[in-house]
């Protein structure tokens, strides 16, 4: 498997795009993404489980029913939701676009990202449509990574080759999330595509499968979004023998969609609001893999432990705490910590103590870009990872005043 | 009832002090407390429900097992949790006290906040333990109030009279607690007295009845601290009629103890750590009482929400998106969200969605220091208020250097 360039639209037969449209003031900054595959693709999505949901999200659910979609519209600024026409809005998405490719508005996937609550006035996406199809380009993965970019301050892109049945397929996707990231699910969004042949059904299952190690393990605030959306379109123009059950091809498009879904989460929570650092928690000797991620997770949401690796101090006492409240199943007197970086490795804590360790090193660790805590505990085999950030003065500055 | 001066030595028979004992390297800092009673009193306590606690709270559990205590000795600076020999130094502080008061190591409450994993000295209590005693003070209130600080910019003390069968009685207390508070309980560290005469038995179902609405409806930042404890003495001084069981005594009792813990729960809120408001959040029309305490805390613990309330900005969309994950059931279309102050009151959602308002207005109402976001549903008669505060870049300034 080798990563290669361009994104989401590295698989054949997709194209895509990225434009200003109006939703923004800020005329510099793209507001509105199309990604295309030139034949119907198998759909798959997952969703936010907050009760209160985007209408984009019900209105895709219902469009992709059949299990099949040809483009997905997204845009940005403005998160269509808790507003009265939201609805109505998201299908006049879907019907603009569709009449423009000549589709049925039922083959698109409809996204939006942005503050809640505000009516989203659908007359500068119906002013840009034309723009935004006529820029469909094998080379548009960046202006579509820019154009659902909300806070993030790096686009997110990645795409790998892979084999199946001899036939080299290609997986790649793009993805937005910075603030409102918490667990179940990943809350972000993201837009795969393949063009490796699959059923929706096999589609579904390996989406599914793998969102509960990926972006399930994710987060930056504890905030679970209203809009996320996870997405993969498969359009078979690689043309290997269609994936319809479990097996070696299935497994290969698994281990390919976990590498780009992985590369995504670690993207996605590196660039938290604010984030100065990429958190990587590793937990293992758990009593099973849902204690392992229990922990994981609770110490990535930490503000006290994130606060802590902001200021490159080792306050391990923190990631202790959060293990015992996590609700996890752990004997507490056989857990053993240590933080890890390209600097190196300082061991903090053994059977619930603290040990004596050089606070040198342990600043030097702390003060790389991309931390391990890792996490070994005494009660069985189960093990998991999760990915968060530090907590900054930046994720307040951004959040106090995002909105006005 | 009325408020009166004294916290925790306003009720009768007791008298605190708090000095600058070495734990803490800054001299000013007073950094050990005692509270004592002029006789045995009831005693009832609730801990942390972290798996992590510190030693101090296993042999406080035990001390009091049998009902009964007379002094409480609590040091800041140092959590004594999670060393090898916290045990053996918590019990040490109660040997060093019972020997110089005069009575059972047994009768002693014994408490610690600061640092989690570094070894505590028992040397400067020790030497300090001559200098704390015999400051023992009807007024020691305060600097027992100071003893117990860690991050605290405030003192917290209150005091309130009320009648039992006719009789006067006097409850009082003293807490600390700015950062790693969430609810499941408190998170903090409170100490309450009152000569009101209640056994141990209904003095524990008061306190443990009461805090299920009170100190577990706090949160600052999620975090559950290791080290939370609230513990009360009732030493009988006043002469009431002894409360043995429930009826209009042990009602006006409840009444009293519920006034001086939601006083502190405002006050803990209200200087959390970085904090500039104190939020309280007010939930109406739920299901019933659970879901109301549910979603009433989702939305304290929000982050997005407290940053919004940092900046003053009414972006209501972060509050429907607190509901919406918080896991209780509500119906997502009928909920009614508004903002108030002293400067008034600023309807922004109907029915799940935003309605026009004067955003001069809001920002007027979210500039003041207290802030109630009213919260109506549309499923029942369940009620619940939660208290938090506003998530500020010296939240992160605090927390990110807090050990070194």
């Amino acid at each position: 498997m080798n990563t290669v360039k361009g994104g989401v639209t590295a698989a054949k037969g997709f194209t895509a795009n990225g434009i200003h449209c109006g939703i923004r003031k800020n005329r510099t900054k793209r507001d509105l993404s199309l990604i295309y595959s030139e034949v119907r693709a198998s759909a798959a999505s997952v969703y936010t489980t907050n009760l209160v949901k985007g209408a984009p999200l019900t209105v895709t659910k219902k469009n992709i029913s059949d299990g099949y979609a040809r483009a997905i519209i997204c845009n940005s600024g403005n998160a269509n939701t808790c507003n009265a026409n939201g609805i109505e809005i998201a299908r006049g998405m879907c019907q603009v676009l569709g009449d423009r490719l000549g589709i049925s508005e039922k083959d698109v996937v409809v996204a939006s990202t942005g503050v809640i609550g505000q009516p989203l006035d659908i007359t500068p996406i119906k002013n840009g449509i034309d723009e935004l199809v006529a820029g469909l380009s094998r080379d548009g993965s960046e202006a579509a990574a820019e154009g659902i970019m909300t806070t993030d301050t790096v686009k997110k892109e990645i795409a790998v080759e892979f084999e199946v049945g001899g036939v080299t397929c290609t997986i790649g996707g793009i993805a937005k999330g910075s603030g409102m990231i918490h667990p179940n699910m990943a809350t972000m969004l993201v837009f795969i595509t393949t063009d490796a042949a699959i059923t929706p059904e096999m589609l579904g299952k390996a989406l599914s499968g793998d969102i509960k190690n990926t972006f399930n393990m994710v987060s930056v605030d504890g905030d679970t979004s209203t809009n996320d959306m996870v997405t993969v379109l498969a359009n078979g123009v690689a043309g290997n023998k269609l994936i319809d059950s479990e097996g070696e091809d299935f497994d290969a498009f698994m281990k390919a969609l976990n590498s780009v879904t992985v590369a995504l989460c670690r993207m996605i929570a590196g660039d938290g609001e604010g984030a100065t650092k990429l958190l990587e928690c590793r937990v293992d000797g758990a009593l099973d893999e849902e204690n392992a991620k229990t922990v994981a997770k609770s110490v990535i949401c930490s503000s006290l432990t994130k606060a802590a690796m902001f200021g490159a101090d080792a306050n391990w006492g923190r990631v202790l705490c959060a293990i015992g409240y996590s609700g996890a199943k752990v004997s507490v007197d056989k857990v053993d910590v240590s933080f890890k970086s390209s600097a190196g490795q300082v061991d903090v804590c053994r059977n619930g103590s603290g040990i004596e360790f050089s606070e040198d090193l342990a600043k030097k660790v702390l003060l790389e870009k991309e931390i391990e805590i890792i996490i070994t505990l005494g009660d069985g085999d189960g093990r998991a990872t999760a990915w968060g950030c530090d907590l900054t003065y930046d994720y307040v500055k951004i959040n106090g005043d995002y909105r006005t």
